[in-house]
């Protein structure tokens, strides 16, 4: 084994041990809120001593906010995951709330939304994270409106449709649904938004 | 002083205290969320001992439950007011939601639905929690539907409209809206919400 190949190795691992925690931590966090979970709990989940937490994050503000990247990586892929299928692009919309419907009830309707929950727990967080999370709902609303606008490209939706102020509706849309889905234990405030959104929001 | 003139000042004292402890509780928890706010930070703000708190709750989940109340009470009270307006019931129903978005503003973007909030952090609570929740959604939904049946009465509406379904949607579009507004600290979220709803999900 060369130096760089021994390099390589270590970045790896180190990579994989800070996803491991990222991992953990994002399934305790989703389900209890961030307020409501302590360092330590996290710690003894992913099973790492306190001095390797801190070789990752400098403190729980930090990990919170590399959370939150770490939730929207995976929105984002499975919005372009959907975009890049064959199906039109209304339909990729309406599959990628499925998805997250889907989602929402295979956790036991526990979770949600990470940028949602955080958002109603920002007024004990500090600045930073109300800056984060402004942007990471912008970064949401631009996604959708991707969708939007190849609809209007493949002529599914009128030209005349304002598509970030539907982007934006849509999201507050589905951030509620998904509230309502965790209290209900139900997928009936879905099944409602679908019909509303492609029905009437989307004609 | 009859014994009934002192045991009805009693009462009404009693009563006072007690509202006293729930809107200094109501201010906190709102702005930084139910699991983030011990008791003694509430007894400091209300200037109450801690036996006087023991006195009108059993403990901190008690005041939850309570806290729940007291927010849908104000919430009824103020949508029976516009019902009982003079305007139109879609106009009604447009002056609630303006009510709900000025009330958020005025606050500093902080606060938003105490039932959403409650519901985001529903996770670290327990099934008293949870059914009553899941009710508080239920009774918001039924008071959206009174407008929406006085809309169609008022032939402002389509007969055709699924009340509840529609109802159970604007409830879920106005929890992302308060979300949207908290973090943004802005009417954004909210304007267009005014205008999708009423230019196209009831029409």
């Amino acid at each position: 084994m060369t130096i760089d190949d021994w390099s390589n190795n270590w970045l790896i691992m180190k990579r994989n041990k800070k996803d491991e925690i990222l991992k953990i931590a994002f399934e305790i966090i989703h389900k209890k809120g961030f307020n409501n979970t302590g360092i330590q709990e996290i710690l003894t989940s992913a099973g790492v001593p306190k001095g390797s937490f801190y070789f990752y994050f400098q403190n729980k503000d930090d990990l919170g906010l590399q959370l939150i990247d770490y939730f929207l990586d995976s929105f984002i892929s499975k919005a372009d995951e959907m975009l890049h299928s064959d199906h039109s692009p209304l339909v990729q919309l309406r599959l990628l709330f499925e998805y997250l419907s889907n989602n929402c009830e295979l956790a036991g309707f526990q979770g949600g939304c990470l940028v949602g929950n955080m958002a109603q727990e920002s007024g004990g967080l500090n600045d930073k994270f109300h800056a984060k999370l402004n942007s990471s709902f912008q970064v949401m609303q631009e996604k959708i409106s991707e969708f939007l606008s190849k609809a209007v490209a493949n002529n599914e939706l009128s030209e005349t449709i304002d598509i970030l102020q539907t982007a934006n509706f849509i999201v507050s849309c589905m951030e509620g649904v998904l509230l309502q889905m965790k209290v209900s234990k139900s997928t009936e405030s879905y099944r409602v938004f679908d019909r509303i959104i492609f029905d009437k929001v989307l004609k």
